[in-house]
């Protein structure tokens, strides 16, 4: 949904709000949040990220300033903005550095020209980490005060949170899973960052399709072989051919969980969450969705078999709830969390 | 040393003191710590963990009272404990469960029974992560606020510190980076929990042993084989093998390097550190000796070979400096911090 304004959830709504900024590389999700993270209005506006941020900034503005008007609301309703981006980032300065998919952006001090557009405080997050915060707050992760998010896609964005609090670490790079290592051979793949044997490099997507390909490669019985040669497979087409039956995809997907698995329970030995939550587009579907499900029942169980029997009862596995809205949700409780302790 | 009292350390030391208590298979280590962390007291006693809990407790309280003494304190001067076990444990119930050198001490309620006996509230942590807090207060991570602690033994013990706090976790069970999964395969080898493919099991002394009777196996010229092939092949015997200029021993130090390095990765990417400690007696030889230093220097390269680019000139990785004494002062420091919250 591109926007959304809803003056009965303005009705019960605690005030101020607070303004939660999710910069993607193709959008920009814009939310106005409550003190109880319900969301009164939302929209969401083209990153064109080739204008660069300041440009970005200056819409985003413009955009807050309308969903506040929509809601009849006065400036002095919204006291404080999240801002969440990918990485890499220095926090401490509010900088952008070499974001992948935002070239246009790159060592932009986004905090300092967002603060100045909106004409509000800004707290700066990692996009995978603010997910992860929404999710604590309003999401998946609501009723505990330890849990970890993993999102599957392209690559893997993670969160962690301890105690109530996201573990941001001391240079930013707190709760990022997707770079462990569950393959300490020198002969492992690397990944796009050229990390060898990593978590995402066996489990995001790209990793997916590697798998798969290596897998054809091997045995020639799949209807994968039957899809467009020219643009190669997908993790789509892969999800599609499991669902359909086809052992060799339905294996790379099973694979995929038991990896995934290897990488959680290291997550979960250096953290020790209550709950850990699964999300993104290449969950298989996700929950109610039959492949998605025997895909968490084979995270779950290869989970279990590779953690300490104390808490293989203990330690939850469930899909995440918020789904894309995780991160604005999420920076806006990250500027929130924030707010109140000054 | 078995015992130290120094009214020197007294004379500057910041009343009152806190009593930590260090409790291992065969040595209950004890001292009297003051605000800064300094000892002027400390002393051991053997554990005798066939006696049980009781008898410990009361042998416990006894010694800190003599010490006490020989400071010439009154009973006000010491205002709480802190207690270190092995694990596993149920903190919350300040419950020792089953842990596998005190059989003597299976579930039993050593919070409370060290509480009663040396008449102290007392503070409850597992070794491993006092050991750390140790380290984070008073030793290699003293000018930090975020750092692991790793210490190789038979086991692999650890510890995280997250904005100068204990990472206890949810169910206790936080940073036990020992059991953390380098090797995802299904063939890996299993740990003595019967997990596959952990640090533990590839780092810990018996994995050492272990990648040593294996290179053996393949290759048959090595000093080790001269060695006493009754009691087999020792991590004392590969230290001084690999000194001595053994090839084979000095690979499979090596190999011990980057495997850890493997699983520090792991651990830097999910709480970012600023400091990572190495300690414990299989560090082959530590600070100041070649082969240490040698495995060190190899550790650090291959660590950063694994990690963000972003991180490879901000994490440190350093031995720990507390040896021993780690574990009592870390869970004094505990009790202490635990205390100024009330």
């Amino acid at each position: 949904m591109t926007q959304r304004v809803d003056p009965h959830v303005l009705e019960k709504a605690t005030l101020p709000l607070v303004a939660g900024i999710d910069v993607g590389g193709t959008n920009i999700k814009i939310g106005l949040v409550d003190q109880a993270g319900s969301q009164p209005a939302y929209t969401k506006i083209a990153t064109q990220q080739a204008l660069g941020p300041h440009d970005a900034a200056r819409r985003t503005a413009q955009a807050v300033k309308e969903l506040r008007s929509e809601l009849g609301l006065a400036q002095a309703d919204v006291s404080c903005a999240g801002l969440a981006t990918p990485g890499p980032m220095d926090l401490e300065r509010g900088m952008l550095l070499r974001p992948g998919n935002l070239p246009a952006w790159h060592n932009s001090p986004v905090q300092q020209l967002f603060s100045d557009a909106v004409g509000l405080p800004v707290t700066y997050a990692n996009d995978a980490n603010a997910a992860a915060f929404g999710e604590y707050w309003v999401g998946g992760g609501a009723d505990v005060d330890n849990m970890m998010l993993v999102t599957l896609g392209t690559g893997i964005g993670s969160g962690v949170i301890v105690d109530g609090r996201l573990l941001v670490g001391a240079h930013g790079a707190g709760g990022e899973l997707g770079h462990i290592v569950i393959d300490c051979r020198e002969s492992a793949v690397p990944n796009s960052l050229g990390l060898r044997g990593t978590l995402e490099g066996e489990c995001g997507s790209y990793g997916v399709v590697r798998r798969a390909n290596e897998a054809l490669a091997r045995q020639s019985s799949s209807s994968l072989l039957a899809g467009d040669t020219a643009t190669g497979i997908t993790p789509l087409a892969i999800a599609e051919a499991a669902e359909a039956g086809d052992q060799l995809a339905l294996g790379i997907v099973m694979d995929t969980a038991r990896l995934l698995a290897a990488g959680l329970a290291s997550g979960i030995h250096t953290v020790d969450p209550e709950r850990v939550l699964i999300g993104g587009a290449m969950t298989f579907g996700g929950a109610g969705h039959p492949l998605g499900e025997q895909f968490l029942a084979t995270v779950r169980r290869e989970t279990a078999a590779r953690i300490f029997e104390s808490l293989r009862d203990k330690v939850e596995i469930a899909f995440a709830q918020l789904g894309g809205d995780a991160g604005f949700i999420g920076a806006a409780g990250l500027a929130r969390q924030e707010g109140s302790q000054d």
